[in-house]
């Protein structure tokens, strides 16, 4: 573990969470090192492109380096690339828009959006990260992990978004156990009143769920009735496993046991 | 300077520019520093999410950490969010892809994209990074930066790109010259074959050119004739000056001066 590349990352997470404009004394607060550290950090990462210093305040906030590099990893993610042609099949044959996520610690992250053919205007998900236990792309995700990560994440910090997300670590191992069974993952107004989605894992070629693709929309429309429902997810477990295909995966993946 | 954190960001650069998949022993020579080193230091990217491991070949690729990181740097972006109406309303009146951009180095980096309203599948690209001199975009935001940096940059690599790129500094500060006394400037062919664009520079409350936005498409259709021509230019300057406004702007700004 390298101390200062550690510093220097918590420095960018700060700036990205606490808030968009943060001065050397309150950086060296909040991470609780000195603050010539921080300054030489600042200056670093400013060189780099990663940071940038507000003239009128003298705080600072992120930089457009990492924009280039966050580009750069889209680009060179094989499940991102390998995505663009199925989801948008899928968003056409459900009339949904479609997301496909990775697990990035306990969130997933959105890395490609398909809008919905007929939608109004729609802002592109890219980049947004969540929680995974409480989205379908999560919860499709996460039950095809090794038993031992599985059992990190439930025991790990699951908050609730709505009324409806469920944080009791049993009935959601009881849920993952239920992916497994079926192949797909249903998530009814647990991240944002009104939302609904149903998603199903993604393999590679060694065998691991290296992500998920789903639809996503209003649960009014998503889930009207259990046709429509049935139909969705018909489609999305169909589409994953082209796309596992795709991606190398063989016939003895968990996934192919499971639907 | 902090060392470590300078050669971490290599590392990452690397990965970014170099192939998607570098092994401990590449890495170290196209950096050239030792192997143990590079590892300590891909073992705190990867434990912080910015690099990931091929669990095939072992070797390293960019990891999900940095789009979240990349995300944040779009939503601290004022530019990009006060630019999404104003984009809009561009693409809508003039039928055209809309881009808005900062500087970053020697490149212009795309933060907002709006799509053209007619338009068939079209790409997203934001985070797409262009050599400033061969787009109007960058011509516009260059125009008024200070004349040490202009001077800089003129003196900087000017790659070719097309047959029609410019890579006279002389040339080149004669149309910056020209974009300070019109408001607005043209780029034909200059990046890639076919296409073309028109854009304005942004100024923000301290009258720093902050970034440029502009119309995007075939040359055909967007410089099809002068009339044609003119019609886009003013209405790129009037959006440009309106975010700029919405910005903090005064009246005494450079580009008021120009328009």
């Amino acid at each position: 573990m390298v101390q200062s590349v550690h510093r220097a990352v918590r420095v960018l997470r700060e700036l990205s969470t606490a808030g968009p404009r943060l001065g050397v004394t309150e950086l060296a607060e909040r991470i609780g090192i000195a603050k010539p550290t921080v300054h030489a950090l600042l200056r670093t990462l400013e060189a780099e492109g990663l940071v940038r210093q507000d003239r009128e305040t003298g705080k600072y906030l992120l930089g457009p380096g990492l924009l280039q590099l966050g580009n750069s990893y889209l680009d060179t993610q094989e499940l991102r690339t390998r995505s663009v042609t199925w989801a948008d099949a899928l968003a056409t044959g459900t009339g949904e828009a479609v997301w496909v996520a990775v697990l990035a610690g306990d969130h997933v992250l959105v890395v490609h959006h398909a809008f919905r053919p007929e939608g109004a205007v729609q802002i592109l998900e890219v980049g947004a990260s969540i929680p995974w236990h409480t989205c379908a792309l999560g919860k499709a995700v996460v039950a095809f992990q090794p038993s031992s990560q599985r059992t990190a994440l439930l025991a790990g910090e699951l908050v609730r978004l709505t009324g409806r997300t469920l944080t009791d670590p049993a009935a959601l191992a009881a849920q993952l156990e239920e992916v497994r069974g079926i192949g797909y993952a249903t998530e009814e107004q647990e991240a944002a009143l009104g939302d609904a989605g149903i998603a199903s894992a993604v393999f590679d070629r060694s065998g691991e769920a290296v992500g998920a693709i789903g639809v996503v929309g209003p649960v009014e429309r998503l889930l009207a009735d259990d046709a429509v429902r049935q139909k969705h997810a018909v489609a999305v477990r169909e589409v994953a496993r082209n796309l596992s295909r795709e991606l190398g995966a063989g016939r003895g993946t968990p996934w192919q046991a499971g639907a």
